[in-house]
């Protein structure tokens, strides 16, 4: 598969770095829209296509496609996930959102719930933070040490497997936002009323911890990002170009997917309608 | 709760007759749009507050609306569902189509699939059929008779109680079409390729059935209708006021719900972000 030409990154192997994606970028796309305001008829465009696209992926009904969502706070999962779905038939879709376990969950390997909101076939899944999470905050949090986390990396790469070979595939985004982003958005939250309730004291204290995310989050995109269930670093300190970026890539990839809705298997002419 | 007027039926207890519901009826509604041409700004306008409103009700987190939507084969229920939620975030979203049930399904109370599908707190929750099948194809194929059905009616009013007293409001729509209406939808898609996956030929056995559904429809929409879980009789020959008095009706109930964001349960001026 060859992506479109946009600022998020494929991550390939063990030489990545996060590092070296600068959240800021907003550039370059193929083509030539390559501002803000050039990208929003070009979102429109994508997104008529995406839901076009859905249609006939839900009426083959033999393929699903999931996307994965991660990001540090404030890092715009929300909103990626509603700008590239709205306008899609939302009865095709599933999102599932993973918040701290329960104690059920946690009575449990940590594939369990995750494999149960796994999309069914002609459904576009989408995990609002993810199975990832297993390698990320309970690592900063030490309740996961390097080795134990390098268990799950093949834990998630044999699962994450099993899901591409029953005709799943997969698409990884991980939002990228600088350590200055997340300040003015956390403020912003903070000052509007409207936007006051999702702002959890408790996020300073994983702000604090900045710079292990990064480590645990460069890590588990180095282990877990393959041609068959890739990882995306995307730039997204400018929400215009993030969610270009992921509908170039959503759309790319259903084209190459090519769905198309089965032929009938009964005699068509047979059938009268009285 | 007082609904705007549509050409929807709101239906008032026993004395509701399903023939007095003209299918091709596609007015009046309120204030000024009366014609296709009209009508399409406004379901644009609608669908835009809905998408405000949804995203009130997911920040309040405390309550719910679960739309049922019932008709005969070609009834419009997927697109007037995709009409309805294109635009709304899809992560405040949960669509349940039920289909047959399977064994599993079976082995338990004809309401289990049911309540393990309604919609969480600050979510809208879409049924594409519904427990009201097992007071319909089941009693038209004799599977239950009269007196079975009025017990499940029985059992579907204290069910749905439930949902509303844990802060579920609900509303249910019959998309109401005519039989030439459907024998037209049918032939369209044996005629277009793309269409074709949509129909089967046991579609046409239910067809010869119409009346006892028509019976069984009104049976069941008589005694489960109520100002707490009400049905709505929509004319649904025509899709533009079809979804039109849809959109009119869920924003409605949503504003007279008012959700609002919960108040910060902190001490705002004391966060610092560093």
């Amino acid at each position: 598969m060859k992506y479109p030409k946009t600022p998020a990154i494929f991550v390939k192997g063990k030489d990545f770095r996060l590092a070296d994606v600068d959240p800021d970028a907003n550039g370059p796309f193929a083509d030539k829209y390559v501002d803000k305001d050039a990208a929003g008829p070009r979102v429109a465009a994508l997104r008529q296509r995406l839901a076009e696209l859905q249609e006939k992926l839900y009426a083959e009904h033999r393929r699903s496609l999931l996307l994965v969502f991660q990001a540090m706070d404030t890092g715009g999962k929300d909103g990626a996930i509603g700008n590239l779905l709205a306008g899609v038939n939302p009865a095709g879709v599933q999102v599932a959102a993973f918040k701290a376990p329960t104690p059920k969950e946690l009575a449990h390997d940590f594939l369990w719930r995750i494999h149960a909101q796994t999309p069914e076939q002609g459904h576009i899944g989408v995990f609002n933070r993810s199975h990832y999470e297993d390698v990320l905050v309970t690592r900063v949090h030490g309740l996961v040490d390097k080795k134990k986390a390098h268990q799950r990396f093949e834990a998630i790469n044999n699962f994450e497997q099993l899901l591409v070979r029953n005709g799943t595939v997969i698409l990884k985004f991980f939002l990228h936002i600088s350590k200055k982003e997340q300040a003015e958005r956390l403020q912003a939250r903070l000052d509007d009323p409207d936007k006051r309730w999702k702002f959890e004291p408790g996020d300073l204290k994983e702000r604090a911890r900045w710079g292990d995310y990064q480590d645990v989050y460069e890590d588990a995109l180095r282990h877990c990002s393959s041609p068959e269930a890739p990882w995306f670093a995307v730039p997204a300190n400018h929400k215009w170009s993030r969610d270009l970026a992921i509908a170039e890539i959503v759309v790319a990839t259903l084209e190459e997917m090519h769905p198309e809705p089965p032929a009938a298997d009964f005699d068509v002419k047979a059938q009268v309608i009285k």
